[in-house]
């Protein structure tokens, strides 16, 4: 199997948020789920841990933390996660990671195994793709329609796979909720069925709910784990409701498979100092008072790009696009026509970037020509504007193509 | 492969090393290579943590991090690298990671094969057994003497491992400076010897240089990839000479295997914030205060241990123990009529932590009476005392031992 192409997680550096191109012309950064800086929880996040440092056993943070989690964390995540329906969520159903990427690696080393089958949405995570070919798991993909993962399709997926190879795949990975890259939400009606059917072909769900709190509209859906504890492993991040710099997520999942998956965890703990910070932040009702101040700019964030995509690329452009109710991404499907990473190369050129389908699907495996783009990072004004210039280029692109076409 | 042992990282929670134990009893932590408490730097991480974030930029330290690691923490490293004489250190032949803990795991995963082989030292490091045993090497032992690894007796497993299997093990995994659990420095005239014969046989080595900055005495040695840095990957942590709580540690080694290691790293970067801060604490001179302040103390515990050991343990007790030049641990040879798990159990009981030397090997396979002492963790007045019960609890169980063979 071919190693994930460059280009993207492999490219990034920070420094790429805040650039210009060598010209001075500014840049709209479309490209990466990375927060608003001007969100993120400064003085939140310093007080906090001047509170931690400055509390009587201040400097025991600093040495190792526990191995499955902070303790006052993990209470912290229970009584959240419970409120979401996860009744089975308990400590010792629960691990901390460094960030979803580590539960992603961990999922991927205790499910998977070389050589193995894995189901994944298409298009899919690129975090998700990468733990899971690095682990030389085989994929199958199963696309995504406007209400998320069809449970009839991955039904055949399943069956279909069982009759090549004698085997289930080791699981399914998803997004439920506001789909990183595609933007959809999993239709409630379909939660049920899709929990049904991976419970009857024998094999677990994993759903990363990492852009579940951050719903702008649209009906609300309970977690899978919510309608089958013992065959759905929940995992998560603070990444997009705290801030990347913790690296902190979770996993909950039935208790040996917790004990599993923790074999490939951090064997000496992450660091205990972040993780009483955004226990204090939990606590106290700063991380709630900031999850409200995040949906409220992304959810305009996402109408300034909505409205931009509407106003510049109608019917007739040949371009569709998602109108996601949460989370970082609306994607756009482009004219099959049309090749997407240069359509993305010349995004680039104008300031522009954004990411080509190729990116969210196994490596070397062919796909309709997309775009994902990232509304978390500029302000509503620069989306509009940014927006504008990509419109800009994919009309001058189709023509060209239609050129092409005809000639 | 059965799994690790319970009882070493598995059951570790950082409440232990406080707990007196049910009765109020005081208790002796020598289990555990934790460093003394009272020396972490609670003040000099308060104070870089708020100027990082309070700098103009600070609030960029709350995204993403870059991939390979900070930055300025790289420059800072290869600054201190090339001065140990790793002359090949680069920002681009190192790696931050999750502490040694991550280094060690990505090792295993780069290098090493489901079934594969490889070299430990025995008694080796317990965090090492437990990375390499996940990901399913077997590992084969060399037994360790006064002066460290000896080259013969590596040249002969790595011949025999060829002559057994037709494949050479894919790496070498040895703490040359004070290593753990042994205590033993790596005999300056056996480094060059050793670096030989890897090369010549086709493998790896991989040095755990943790211990590298704490020599309190004795000789100074130059790190193995300063001898060879094209076959030797370098790695260490920031846990002992800055503290545990940042979980920052580092790789080096050739661009090539720089590149395969990192396939396994954090692919979302790890806290920009805290490795801002330790470069802050080494650029301004705080690390090198820190680590005289450290070597000050951890001498004179070292000190109280060994002085304690002679005065309680002299010949006739069946005890032999190294006398460690540098580091956190003596290694206490025992008699080997003894049991080391029930004597372990019966320190325990009075007080006294200490782990087993069958901690030290890989699961299931025979070894020596012996204990670990860690003497980084206690002030040297607690340390002189709880040697004091250990030895009484030791001379208890030899009595016994010699009543039994006796009767």
């Amino acid at each position: 199997m071919t190693a994930r192409p460059p280009g993207f997680i492999d490219a990034f550096t920070p420094s790429m948020l805040y650039a210009g191109d060598a010209s001075g012309r500014p840049t709209y950064q479309f490209a990466y789920g990375c927060p608003r800086t001007a969100l993120l929880p400064l003085e939140e996040l310093k007080d906090a841990l001047d509170r931690s440092l400055s509390a009587p056993l201040g400097r025991r943070l600093l040495q190792y933390g526990n191995l499955n989690g902070h303790p006052g964390l993990l209470e912290a995540l229970v009584h959240r996660l419970r409120a979401w329906g996860l009744r089975n969520a308990a400590p010792e159903t629960l691990l901390i990671t460094c960030g979803s990427t580590q539960a992603l690696d961990m999922v991927c080393r205790a499910l998977g195994r070389p050589g193995g089958e894995a189901v994944t949405e298409a298009p899919g995570y690129p975090g998700f793709l990468g733990a899971a070919e690095v682990q030389g798991l085989s994929l199958l993909e199963v696309p995504l329609d406007g209400d998320g993962l069809d449970p009839e399709r991955l039904e055949h997926c399943l069956a279909s796979a069982r009759e090549r190879t004698g085997a289930v795949p080791s699981f399914v990975y998803l997004i439920p909720d506001y789909q990183n890259p595609a933007g959809v939400l999993l239709h409630p009606g379909r939660r049920q069925a899709l929990v049904e059917v991976a419970a009857r072909a024998g094999t677990v769900l994993v759903e990363d709910l990492t852009y579940h709190e951050l719903r702008y509209d649209g009906p609300e859906a309970p977690p899978l784990g919510s309608l089958d504890p013992t065959n759905v492993v929940s995992l998560g991040s603070f990444s997009k409701t705290v801030c990347p710099g913790v690296r902190l997520g979770w996993i909950c999942a039935r208790r040996d498979l917790v004990l599993r998956l923790r074999r490939y965890g951090s064997l000496l703990g992450l660091s205990a100092l972040l993780q009483e910070a955004v226990f204090l932040l939990i606590r106290e009702g700063t991380y709630d008072a900031m999850l409200a101040r995040y949906r409220r700019s992304y959810r305009e964030q996402r109408d300034a790009m909505v409205e931009a995509l509407s106003r510049h690329l109608g019917p007739g452009s040949g371009a569709r696009f998602t109108r996601p109710q949460g989370g970082f991404f609306v994607w756009l499907e482009l004219d099959p026509s049309l090749d997407a990473d240069s359509l993305a190369s010349r995004c680039e050129r104008s300031g522009v970037y954004a990411l080509p389908s190729r990116l969210f699907h196994p490596a070397g495996r062919p796909c309709p020509p997309g775009l994902r783009l990232a509304f978390c990072f500029e302000a509503k004004d620069r989306i509009a504007h940014g927006v504008e210039i990509l419109a800009r280029v994919l009309r001058g692109e189709a023509r060209g193509a239609g050129r092409a076409a005809a000639g």
